[in-house]
C-alpha cells in the first residue's frame, strides 16, 4: 500500500455527522437531573443530554436512509455541550454513556458495516484538562509547563481583566493551546489517536490541524495511526486551500467546504442568506450561474490526486454552518438541488443530522438543535424521501461513487453532468430556472429510446443523432441512467 | 461476622504511612521535565516525582523494617503535589505510575503479605474536577449544578476578589465541597470506594469525613465496601472523639490523634514544641507526667469498644503534623520512649515515612520532604535499629498486638504496662527522667530470677515476694518478657 492510499470504504461511504448532545438520547443512559427540555431551542451553554446509545438506538433509521458511515462531533469528557473543551481524552463523556457506551456503539455500527469516523480536538486543550489545571493550580511550580506556552504568571484564565499569559485558540482563555513541540505532548496526543483506534473507531476527523503547522507532527500522526488500521479515514478541517496536508503522508482529505460553497453558489445564487453565512466560516458564497459552476468544478477535481479527490469529505453544512436550509434562505428547490449534487459528486457526501428532516436555523446554536423524534408531524417526509432516494443511489451505482465526473453542459439556466464507471453511465441534470424546460436538446448521444431517470422527474429522450432532449421542471434536477 | 466486626489484620499490622510524591522515584516512571531537585527542600506547590513503582522497590527495605501495611496519602490525579485536590478519582496520577503502576504495587504487596490503604477524599472534589468545571464553564447552564453547593453566579474559583459563590472546605476555592445529598453523588463517591477495592485496595483511610455530617452515607458507604472486600479496612480521620462514627456501622476505626497527644505529653513533657504544634490539627499537648498520662491510656482504651481499640490506627505523625522529632523539640530520647509506646500500644501502630531514619522538620511543607536514600551518612541509624526491633518485636509477641494492656505502675518519673495474651506477659518500663534508675522496686511478682529485656537496655529481677527491681538508663524504656 503506497503512502498515496486512501481508504476505499471511505469512496463508497454515506457519512452522516451526528451533534451528540442532539441527536437523540436513550433511558439507557444515566443523566443528570438539570438538562434543557429537549424540545426547546438549544442555548449556547445547556445541554440536552443526547448520548450515543441514542445513537444506537436510531441506527435502524440511519441505514433505511441509506448511511453508512458516522462522523461525531467529540465525544470525549467536556465541559461544554459541544464538548470541544476537552477535559480528557481517554474517556468518553459520562453523559454519553461513557466508553461502554461508545463500545456498544462500534460493534452496533460494526456489524452493519458502518464505520465510526470521531472528532479529534489536538490543537488545545480546555482549562479544565488535566496538566493545564496543573499549571493553573502551582503557577511556576507546575510539573507541566512545558505541555503548554506559557508566558507570564499569574495565568488569568478565568479573569478577564488581566492578561491571559498563555496561547490560546483565537485568544480564548478556555482553549490552552498544546505546545506540540515538547515531546510528551506529541506522544500524548499520538497517544490519544491510537487509543481510540485500537478501540474500534474508523478515523479521525481532525479539528483546526492546520493551528498545528508542524509537517512532522502530522506524518508521525498519520503513521501511527496507519500501522492500527491501515483503512483509517484522516480527515482535516481545512476550509480552504489544503495542499499542503495532501501529499498523501500527512492526511487523506479534508472537508470540502469549497465544494459547499460552490454548491450553494449555484443552486441558491439569488436566494444566499448571507448575513447567517458571514457569521460562519463560509464567510461569503459567491452566487454562480452554471457555467461559472462548472469552471469550479474543474478547480475542485484537478487540484488534489483523484487519490484525495475520491475521499473528499463532501458537505451542505455542518455544526459550524448555519443549517443548509437557512444557507439557501429557506428555498427548498436550491437544497434539493444541492443534495442532488452531493450525492453525485466524487468524494464522500456528509449529511448534517436533521437536514433531511428539513430542519433550519442560523449559526450555532441555532444549526444544532434537537432532532424531533416525537414530533414527526413537523417532518419534511418529501426531503427526507428525496435524500434516502439520492443515497440508495448512490450505494447502488458505482458510476456515482467512483465514475468520472465531467460537465457536459452548462448554460444559463442548465447544468449537465456524466459520470461513468465500467459499462456504467449516468447523467445529471439541474434545471436551476424557475420554469421549466421542455425537449431541450442537449449534445448526447443515446443508445436507446430514452434513459431512465432515476428520480423519477425528468425525461431524457433520444433526438437526432448526437442530440437527445431534456425535460425537467422549474428548479429541479433528475439523474438519468444510460445503456 | 456481625456489624461490629473490626478487620483482624489490622490488629496484627504494621502501618507505614508513605507521601507518595516524596517516598521514592523510579525510573520506570516516565516524569514530566519540570521537577524539583529530589534533595532540596519541599516547596507547597513543587513536585519532586516520587512515584508508585519506587515503592516497589523499596518494598524490600519496608519488610525488613516490620512494615506489614501500607497507607498512602491520595494517589489520584490532582494537580498538588500532595493530591487532596482530586482531578479524577478514577486514575492513579500518570506522574506516580497510573493505574498499572497502583497494580504492580498491590500485587507485590499482596505477594508480600502486605497491605495497601488509600486515602480517600469524598468531602471535596477541585476546582479543576470534572464536574464543577462543568459549572465553572456553564455557570447556571451546568447540567451538574447539583454536584456542588452553588450559591450565587458567577462563581469567584480563581479570583478573591468576589463572592466565592459555592461551598468549599475551609472556604478554599480550590476545594469545592460536594453536595452529598444528591443521590447522582452519593452513588459517585460509593462507586469510587468499591471500584479501588475491586482493583485490591485493602481499605480506605477517609479524609475528614466529619465534614460529611450524615450517618446514612457512611453507613451504605461501609455497606458497600464491606460487600466487596469483607475485611477491607475503614479508618477515619477524625482528631478528637469519633463516638459517632465508632457504633460498628460506619468506620472500623479513627487516625488516633488523642494517642499521639498523649504520649507526647508524656515523653517530651519538658521539650515539646508547642510552637510548631500549634501550627497543626493538634493545636497544644498537655504536658503530662505518668499518673497523668496513666489517666489519658485508661481514657483511651476504654472510649470505643474492644474491637475498635485494636483496630485504631496509632501514630506519632503525618502529613498534617510537624515531623515526630520535632514535636519533641529534637529530643530523641523523647522520639524514642514514644516508639516504644506506639509499638506497645493496642491499635495498629502507624509509622510516617522516613521517622524511622530520624528526619525532622515543621509543619508542611517541611514535614513532606524526600527521603535521602542517596545520602546514606544522614540517616539515624541507631532509630532505624530501634524501630526496626520495635516492629518486629510486635509481629513476634502477640501479647504486643492482642493482649490486654494494663497501667502496672506511675510516679513521677517512671510508667510501667502490662500486656498480656494466653500465656504470654510482657512489661513495659519509661523512664522519663533525666537520670538512671537502679533497682527500682515494682509492685511485680516474677516466677524467675530475672525477666528477659527484649530492647536489651533494661533490667528487671526479682526481689522479694510480689515485688521486683528494675534498672533502667536515664530517658529509656525496654520491654521485658515474663515466663
Amino acid at each position: 500500500m503506497s503512502d498515496m492510499y486512501t481508504p476505499e470504504w471511505v469512496k463508497d461511504a454515506v457519512f452522516y455527522q451526528i451533534f451528540p448532545d442532539r441527536f437523540a438520547k436513550s433511558a439507557r443512559v444515566p443523566k443528570p437531573t438539570h438538562l434543557e427540555p429537549w424540545e426547546m431551542p438549544p442555548t449556547v451553554h445547556g445541554y440536552k443530554g443526547g448520548d450515543l446509545l441514542g445513537v444506537v438506538d436510531k441506527l435502524d433509521y440511519l441505514q433505511d436512509l441509506g448511511v453508512t458511515a458516522l462522523y461525531f462531533n467529540p465525544i470525549f469528557q467536556s465541559a461544554s455541550n459541544h464538548r470541544y473543551h476537552t477535559h480528557d481524552y481517554y474517556r468518553v463523556d459520562p453523559m454519553l454513556g461513557g466508553n461502554r457506551a461508545l463500545k456498544e456503539l462500534l460493534d452496533a455500527c460494526h456489524a452493519r458495516g458502518m464505520r465510526v469516523v470521531l472528532d479529534g480536538v489536538f490543537n488545545h486543550a480546555s482549562r479544565g484538562f488535566f496538566q493545564f489545571h496543573d499549571i493553573l493550580e502551582n503557577g511556576p511550580h507546575s510539573a507541566y509547563l512545558d505541555w503548554f506556552h506559557v508566558y507570564t504568571f499569574p495565568l488569568n484564565a478565568y479573569d478577564s481583566d488581566g492578561a491571559l499569559g498563555y496561547a490560546a485558540w483565537w485568544q480564548l482563555p478556555a482553549l490552552p493551546k498544546f505546545n506540540t513541540s515538547t515531546q510528551a505532548v506529541r506522544e500524548f496526543l499520538w497517544g490519544v489517536a491510537t487509543h481510540w483506534l485500537e478501540f474500534g473507531i474508523d478515523g479521525w476527523r481532525l479539528d483546526v490541524p492546520n493551528e498545528i503547522a508542524d509537517d512532522a507532527f502530522w506524518r508521525e500522526f498519520r503513521r501511527r495511526c496507519r500501522a492500527v488500521n491501515p483503512e483509517c479515514y484522516i480527515v482535516g478541517e481545512i476550509w480552504d486551500d489544503a495542499e499542503r496536508w495532501l501529499g498523501g503522508d500527512q492526511f487523506d482529505a479534508v472537508m470540502n467546504y469549497p465544494f459547499t460553497r460552490a454548491a450553494f453558489g449555484l443552486v441558491a445564487a439569488s436566494s444566499l442568506n448571507q448575513r447567517e453565512i458571514g457569521r460562519c466560516g463560509l464567510q461569503y458564497i459567491a452566487p454562480l450561474d452554471p457555467p461559472g459552476f462548472a469552471r469550479e468544478v474543474e478547480v475542485l477535481l484537478t487540484r488534489y490526486r483523484p487519490e484525495v479527490t475520491a475521499a473528499q469529505l463532501n458537505l451542505l453544512g455542518s455544526h459550524d454552518t448555519p443549517r443548509a436550509l437557512t444557507i439557501v434562505g429557506g428555498d427548498e428547490s436550491a437544497l434539493r438541488l444541492a443534495l442532488l449534487l452531493l450525492f453525485s459528486f466524487p468524494g464522500a457526501p456528509c449529511l448534517y443530522y436533521g437536514d433531511e428532516l428539513g430542519l433550519s436555523g442560523g449559526h450555532d446554536p441555532e444549526c444544532r438543535q434537537t432532532v424531533p423524534w416525537d414530533h414527526p408531524e413537523g417532518w419534511n417526509r418529501g426531503l427526507w424521501e428525496m435524500v434516502r432516494k439520492l443515497a440508495h443511489l448512490r450505494l447502488a451505482h458505482p458510476a456515482l461513487r467512483r465514475g468520472r465526473f465531467r460537465t457536459l453542459y452548462a448554460d444559463a439556466e442548465l447544468y449537465v453532468f456524466t459520470r461513468e464507471f465500467g459499462g456504467e453511465r449516468l447523467v445529471g441534470a439541474l434545471n436551476l430556472a424557475p420554469y421549466a424546460l421542455a425537449a431541450k436538446p442537449l449534445p448526447l448521444e443515446l443508445s436507446a429510446a430514452r434513459a431512465e431517470p432515476l428520480l423519477g422527474a425528468g425525461r431524457l429522450e433520444a433526438a437526432a443523432a448526437g442530440a437527445a432532449h431534456l425535460s425537467l421542471g422549474a428548479r429541479s434536477g433528475e439523474l438519468f441512467q444510460l445503456a
